[in-house]
């Protein structure tokens, strides 16, 4: 009997009996694994999809369905809006939104690309409305398109990289459309008669050599064994949800307590590190706090336990976030003017800390010491009556004075306010979706997409929305074109 | 011929000869080598020890030979001085230097044997002269022994674990004590018959089913085959040389510029994970810029760009350096007056930027606005005349008011000042020095010990001086002595 595990493939000898036969195996019916299995069937190969739950989705399934776009002068929707977006501006803002974890020939291909694939989205059948929606929104609450959803307008960003808004939404009402996004993904994969497995959660791959050749699954209680003549694509999300996993590769997610995704145990990771891939950036994530809902708390300030501000808050509210926690005493406070506050969203979880009539109270009444959060609002009015913020460059329209009370302080505890969180790291892999091992070669048979890789959305204080499903359905095809052969 | 690679182990089936047949092979001529093999042979092994260079060292041959020790009441030197030292404190200071990368039962074990792993460094011929030195010092500039090498006596570290200074230094007049050290440590392994190898580069493992029975050198410009009966021990420090390591898993090393280590290129991390070793927290480094130089400086008060504080400048030079890296804007300032400041250390690279009868002078200088750097150090001088830092918590008698001009800004700038760095994360190993796989289990016949592992000193912002070397002396010592059996 083979020896199966996660962690190490099976010797291709060691398997007696093959119970499947395919081309191509793919792991992981998200939005990565739908868009490869098109691109593989399209190609002519025939696939098989293996779904650890009774249905797609994955984390995909759980998103926005908003696709970060642009480049190539624009989409239709960025120059009827009247946003030109070249393809230099695009690829220069994904790069900084990498940091120091960015691939940048993932981000020159995607730039290029871009315009095409948000051609291919709509040919599968994905409908956008077509309108651009101003303001800052983290998804439209109607079926609107285009919203800014990165830091795009914001320092340092616009000032080398000309802004657009690229967040394209799938038409649908209100949150979610990551869920309908999948289903036409999935309508798709099924019409190109690709062979779907649910309630199959893989355990491990099959290797002849130095090549992937199948992979394990746990079907109906028994071990399956699938060859997968082309290879094996793994596209099985990242470890958000695997504790272990996190305390070893990422441990500052446990200041916060709000993991999204589905069943993102790292497994996709694993196979792959076992098959000698290489995990990099694993300490990366992104976590957000709802704060900017309603949108007049936008236009709130940020202070640490010390008073002092941090950041630019008119970039996106998820990089704002991600600073937020790298603050020291545990929490943070919006400051908000009355003309700026309004009851905040409950799952936000923020609790109203401190009130007052002037700064100088709402100071008082956190118990911090005299002249720290009144002198930084001081200075802050002053300066935004300005039109300027000298700390952190923060622009307007959203920066703009605090200075007619009553004022608010909302306190965001890492620990009890909602900080959702996933993890960015994972897979080393080429621009098509090739497993690279630690030397950087390819691993043959071998590929993966989504974020059981380290991909466009690299680095956590740059994420944008949008970018983690443009990664997963981009690199997702490449993945799936490259595995056809 | 077989096919060699520091990322696969080769099959024993493909070696067609031993050239060398030993219990236990040692890759690396450290200080965790080193003990290892006085360890091992002691217990009655064959050793065989093989060192890239043409000589002992490494890293900890480069390093002050500062060993951190306490607990258990304390040791003699500690308790001459008047320091108890609870093992309880001594754990619980530990734990928090590994923040969210703590390895708990390392910690546990080494508070408990630190008084006991001393009494070994001196029955190795270790020399110490016994006196304590107080003050703040990177390394004593005489032969004196204990010192305050940590964050013990500041804020938070003071508030849950008694401090003590547990910073034990080798006696040697001057800095650069790691040599002597490094070479009492060698004279102890060639007295006890250990098989050295110099000028042996390790270009794999070679395994035998699971069990790792050997390793690949080239020597002499040829393979070399050696046989370990009893195993491999990889003593091969971290990957600070590795750019392309640093790129991956570690890039936030590249705001700075100094490399610290020998041939740290992450071979003993590769050998590993080759192996099917887990690589964890690859992304913590340890930096200092020696702003403590002269000793009265350390008084000074750091800003940011923003003219912000951001820590208790009484803790750790290591811990606030490798805070200002967190700083955005590239530079910090630290800022004096004139009874604190005096030429600074010409190789730490730090210029003066501003100068001033008044700090709004010096805010002036610096083309910072009106209100910033002046505002703090308003608010600091106010407090401090009362003994206290509200902000965070700095201590007397660090704590002293900077308010008699002239005063200075002196600029430290992450890329032209020196910044020295090193990394933390390696592979995961048990108390006892074995190398753990990706499930927790120990991988048959591979141990590993100090750099090229993540041990006690697992976080960056939690270092303190001698850490490392406690680290790779002691598990150093497990590694031999698990390894013989």
């Amino acid at each position: 009997m083979a020896n199966i595990s996660l962690h190490k493939p099976v010797p291709a000898s060691d398997v007696s009996a093959w119970d499947l036969d395919t081309d191509i195996v793919i792991i992981g019916f998200g939005a990565a694994g739908a868009c490869a299995a098109i691109e593989a069937a399209e190609a002519g190969s025939k696939v098989a999809l293996f779904e650890r739950n009774s249905g797609s989705g994955g984390a995909s399934g759980l998103s926005g369905g908003e696709i970060y776009i642009g480049g190539n002068g624009g989409t239709e929707v960025q120059r009827d809006a009247g946003f030109e977006d070249r393809t230099e501006d695009f690829a220069a803002y994904l790069k900084m939104a990498g940091g120091p974890c960015v691939d940048e020939a993932k981000c020159d291909l995607y730039a290029e690309k871009s315009l095409d694939h948000f051609a291919w989205l709509k040919a599968q059948g994905v409908p956008y409305r077509g309108n651009y929606l101003a303001g800052k929104h983290i998804e439209p609450t109607d079926d609107s398109t285009l919203i800014w959803s990165g830091s795009e307008a914001a320092a340092p960003f616009c000032d080398q990289a000309k802004p657009a808004p690229r967040g394209h939404v799938i038409q649908h009402m209100g949150w979610g459309g990551g869920r309908p996004l999948v289903d036409i993904l999935e309508a798709k994969v099924r019409q190109l008669g690709v062979d779907v497995h649910v309630d199959a959660r893989a355990l491990g791959l099959v290797q002849d050599g130095e090549h992937i050749v199948g992979a394990v699954f746990k079907i109906d209680g028994k071990e399956t064994f699938v060859r997968a003549s082309k290879g094996v694509i793994l596209a099985t999300g990242g470890f958000v949800m695997n504790e272990e996993m996190r305390r070893k590769y990422c441990p500052e997610t446990f200041k916060i307590n709000d993991p999204i995704g589905d069943q993102d145990d790292g497994t996709g990771i694993n196979l792959g590190v076992g098959a000698g891939g290489d995990a990099i950036h694993m300490d990366q994530f992104f976590t957000t706090c709802p704060w900017t809902i309603p949108e007049p708390q936008a236009s709130g300030v940020f202070v640490n336990v010390q008073g002092q501000r941090f950041i630019n808050e008119d970039c996106y509210h998820g990089r704002v976030s991600r600073t937020m926690v790298d603050q020291s005493g545990g929490k943070v406070y919006l400051l908000l003017d009355v003309a700026h506050f309004s009851e905040p969203a409950e799952f936000a979880r923020m609790t109203i800390a401190g009130t007052g009539e002037t700064w100088a109270e709402v100071e008082a009444e956190l118990d911090m010491t005299q002249g720290t959060l009144a002198a930084t609002m001081h200075f802050y009015n002053k300066h935004a009556k300005e039109g300027r913020d000298p700390l952190f460059d923060k622009r307007q329209p959203v920066l703009t004075p605090l200075d007619q009370g009553p004022f608010v302080a909302l306190e965001l505890n890492f620990q009890t306010s909602y900080f959702s969180f996933f993890t960015l790291g994972g897979l080393k892999t080429s621009i098509n979706g090739e497993v690279l091992d630690r030397t950087g070669a390819p691993i043959s048979g071998l590929f993966a997409a989504g974020r059981c890789t380290s991909g466009l959305p690299a680095w956590g204080h740059g994420y944008s929305s949008g970018m983690s499903l443009a990664d997963c359905t981009f690199f997702g095809r490449q993945a799936g074109r490259m595995a056809a052969g």
